[in-house]
């Protein structure tokens, strides 16, 4: 075997970040350059900002009347009005106009009897002063209108240029070098051949650094080889502020990137005590920070926001902005270990008042559960993790406004979730579906601990021959519950085009590779249930143990990899464009605590469900029943 | 007096909105466009995006190991370590390498005892699909990715790139146009003249346009004309999606807004019962929607957030994004009318465990108010405000999380503050001050009331001579407190240059225009205590009723309007370039409870106080003496 880059040591990583922080301290310079105010917004003020001149830059009228001097006012009253001449007394004034001498005070127009062009009484004296806004009042000139650090707000430039100031001084754009590398690495756009992998990280990483104020610099990717690797470093660092290489910074038989830092700088640090995200390498060449960042993309971003940021921000001047931490009660149990800091994706919803989260799946890979997720729960070094039920600090990553106005589904998978999720926003702006895939059981059960206000579910009960609704009974014995109508829908085989296997019925799968779902699934509950009627066991199934997530991900197998067949619904399947041998048909519906149907976003929910724009998508999809969709039963 | 067009009626705001919004849903619609995936940041999606390709494309190695049939590990143990020989049983395999027949699964180079190159021992079996991740894993081709209405974050970018998509089709940004008018304005970047004002609305309009995802069209300054303005709608409707006009939408004699709007299209409402933003116009020309915006900056910018930016969200497709809500006890009584919705800017502060929210200044011209404001109480129409120590619900314009790391100063004015503010993010990153300005004696009733940490206070007791102990000791008689030694400064009369009013003493001010401080201000106690003692009564001082805030703006009235004296410090006077009378020297100082000493920011606020950066700031002021800076004295 080759040699690898085991590590022997890793760091945990408030130390890693402080040792960096530390040694960048030294050698960071933060350049400084002068915009024009009208194009500073959300820039960092490189020190603080005065103003020129004052604001008002004159006595001006606070309202539109007249201006008078006031001791011409002396003695009017509602029984001795006094009567003032346009020109001798008064002059008229818009707000804003100057005041000047005679004139000190202003009097409102609605406190004005008009007689004539030129003529008006008053009923009371009016005192210096009145309805005056002085020179200065608001912006006094050498006063100071913002501190350093300070990211500039649209207020922030009205009150800039108000105070006469034109250009401000800002933080530069630190220029950020991303290096792909990866022999198997090609562009997005590119068609990916045999083993290829698209390079998406770099796309985030830029468009990261954007959001963090600085400029990215994309190299083309470098394939897996010490030499060009070391040039391609060589280059982004003489063209940039900072530069991140990814990935080759993990132990396999190509990783190069720390051999090629060790070369040109100095290794700080290879390996933190953080996970997703271990393979990280902290390093200074020609006292520029160059970071090396893994390739999954989970560890990727969870180092990028961890590591790459904090020196963004050395370089910007902006002040640390962290997510908002709120406490939420976590659905399952989470394990961890001592041995890192760990990052856990969640779902977010409010249910009966409790901020839940729940767990996304944890895998380094899985790039969507970034997408998914709501927030994390961050399970520190010294933690073994937390019990279900616990209440724990989640970072927030949408609002807490937006997670108020989420319905949180939880259980089985049906494409019509993703299209009531792109519908609803639609037909009901600032209302979202949030809907995690764990199966019809889990799902019910989910709904039980008071985790979702909804579940979906596909559950056939043998002795009745009815669905769902038997379940419930049982689930819930003390609780009032209802079940949403949802759709019908076809489950069969799905089997690649032209059906090369010649599957025809379940004891078929006896002599072919075939796909499950995972365990709690409706559909995998449906197959153990023919198996048995068929006198089948599970271990006479070649890939009973290979489980995918979705009816699509199963779908994929079938189309793409090595296995034959597996079970699902005729939408995937004809997404998919393969061959579909039905099973039968089955009602896939929505359970509920009757309670909650009164809740507005549930009304939303229900409302979606009949539109014409979601009966054209199911429609076109192919395989659904829609009659009754929408009417409630009660459980 | 000429005609104004004075308002018969104004429309609760919720009305106004929900009327005119009906009306633009009419006539809008949403232009859409194809962008680059990478150039997507922060667009929103015009509809869902569905994946291109699954990911991973194959099955691939989750781990840096072997890749083997897993049949062929069968009986492996700790007893019988199984020998496989590469080429004929493994082949060595990196994380993302695909695994093809007749390799089923991966065993982690961890779990391998190495025997030589191409010999390597296992000591259990591996079962079929054991560290692969099958093709689809994450993403299924044809799955929806994103659903539309969805703002593109980083990690969106990553992930469809991933699933092959290298355009998206987001909705087209909005070109809005913004015509200034105003005879009496100039834009920014001229010297203005007598009566001139600074257009910086149209600069803060155009940062709030680009913020909300749109394009901003300044007209050039239009002057107080009717054809003008009728001339330049027409021009900026022809070439925008929608345009803004300001100001001309009050009831002055040049107010020409919503005559030109009646004549080009439909005015639906003029007037809003909202404070401030009253004079609001809403108008649709040529099936464009038209508002009229204000012109003070306060009102423009309360108006632009409830009336522009939902017509904005209708172009761009983004969810309502609205500030997080938090309770807060509010300092004072907040007193507000039935006539309207009120919006009051507030400085917010975490004291004692309590968010507490300060009123800052109401006025509409306060600009800076919006730059001071940590977020703003919204008192709804129904109510006529709320009591002292009240819960309100606040908008945040700032995090939780920065507004847990502000110190909260209330009390007198003086520059070092801004000093201080300045330089405590720079000395300790993410820790900052907020300092409202309302007097030495209102700053100790609002420590005693638990709203700020410190108070800045220079209360003279005459008996003893001493600064400022014996009122802390009076005001707080059963609490542990503490002064923090601040600077000595000295105070006097600021007069102008060459001081032609030949002012030499306080008898000299009854014979000139004078400019006072606010009630509670140290310095009016010292005016009135000097006053007293040369038997004058304040009656006989010409302009003691003309209040400025701070020193500077005190010293402004003196350089610039036709006030010859006012009572400062001198750091105000020569940043002024102003003569000063002196009258004494006092103490500065800050009041704080004993118990919060120990907070971590107010040690940084002691570090900086003591810090060089700060001593050599107060010297280039002049005027101060820092000896015993920082010191405690126990009170």
């Amino acid at each position: 075997m080759e040699k690898r880059n085991l590590y022997l040591h890793t760091t945990p990583v408030d130390e890693a970040k402080e040792l960096y922080n530390k040694e960048i301290k030294k050698c960071v310079s933060v350049r400084k350059e002068e915009v024009p105010v009208q194009d500073s917004l959300g820039r960092i003020t490189a020190e603080a900002v005065h103003a020129v001149l004052c604001s008002p830059l004159f006595n001006a009228s606070a309202m539109d009347g007249i201006m008078v001097n006031a001791a011409r006012t002396a003695g009017a009253s509602e029984e001795h009005p006094l009567t003032l001449k346009r020109g001798k007394d008064f002059k008229v004034v818009d707000t804003g106009d100057p005041v000047r001498e005679p004139y000190n005070a202003v009097i409102m127009a609605e406190d004005l009897l008009g007689v004539d062009e030129d003529t008006v009484q008053i009923i009371a004296a009016v005192s210096p002063w009145s309805h005056i806004r002085p020179i200065g009042e608001d912006i006094v000139a050498g006063e100071m209108l913002l501190p350093g650090h300070h990211r500039i707000r649209p207020v922030d430039i009205g009150v800039l240029l108000g105070g006469g100031i034109c250009h401000v001084q800002v933080t530069a754009r630190p220029r950020v070098g991303i290096i792909p590398t990866g022999t198997e690495m090609i562009p997005p756009g590119q068609e990916p051949g045999e083993g290829q992998i698209i390079d998406s990280n770099s796309g985030m990483f830029a468009a990261l650094v954007q959001q963090y104020g600085g400029v990215p610099d994309v190299s083309p990717i470098v394939e897996d080889d010490y030499e060009k690797i070391l040039a391609a470093v060589r280059r982004a660092v003489a063209d940039n502020d900072m530069v991140i290489v990814n990935a080759g910074s993990s132990a396999g038989t190509e990783d190069y990137t720390v051999h090629v830092l060790r070369k040109l700088g100095t290794v700080l640090i290879h390996g933190v005590a953080i996970k997703p995200g271990k393979p990280v390498i902290l390093a200074v060449v020609d006292n520029k920070p160059v970071i090396g960042l893994p390739g999954y993309p989970v560890s990727a971003y969870i180092d990028f926001e961890t590591f790459v940021k904090p020196v963004m921000e050395l370089f910007t001047g902006a002040a640390p902005e962290d997510h908002p931490v709120e406490e939420a009660v976590v659905s399952r149990r989470l394990v961890s270990s001592l041995k890192h800091r760990e990052y856990v994706r969640v779902k977010l919803g409010e249910v009966d008042g409790r901020l839940i989260a729940s767990p996304l799946v944890r895998g380094a890979a899985a790039a969507t559960s970034l997408v998914r997720a709501d927030g994390v729960c961050v399970i520190g070094q010294n933690l073994e993790g937390y019990e279900a039920g616990e209440k724990v600090p989640v970072e927030l990553w949408r609002s807490r406004e937006e997670i108020r106005h989420t319905i949180v589904s939880i259980g089985s998978h049906d494409m019509i979730m993703d299209f009531l999720a792109d519908l609803l926003p639609d037909l009901s702006p600032g209302v979202h579906l949030s809907s995690t895939h764990v199966g019809s059981m889990a799902g019910l059960m989910a709904l039980k601990r008071g985790e979702a206000h909804i579940a979906p579910t596909h559950l056939l009960d043998e002795e009745t021959g009815v669905y769902n609704t038997a379940y419930l009974r049982r689930i819930f014995p003390d609780r009032e519950m209802a079940l949403i109508k949802g759709v019908t829908r076809i489950q069969g085989l799905m089997v690649k085009k032209g059906n090369p296997a010649d599957i025809r019925s379940i004891r078929d799968l006896l002599r072919c590779r075939y796909a499950n779902r995972q365990r709690g699934a409706g559909t995998r509950v449906l197959l153990d249930h023919l198996l048995k009627k068929e006198g089948i066991r599970p271990e006479q199934i070649d890939g009973y143990e290979l489980e995918a997530a979705t009816h699509m991900a199963a779908a994929a197998l079938v189309k793409e990899s090595g296995v034959d067949a597996a079970m699902g619904i005729y939408a995937a399947a004809k997404a998919m464009d393969l061959d579909f041998i039905e099973v039968g048909e089955e009602e896939y519906d929505f359970a509920i605590e009757r309670k909650n149907l009164a809740l507005p976003f549930i009304r939303d929910f229900i409302r979606a469900l009949q539109s014409e724009q979601f009966r054209a998508r199911v429609r076109e999809a192919g395989g659904y029943g829609t009659e009754g969709i929408g009417e409630i039963i009660r459980v």
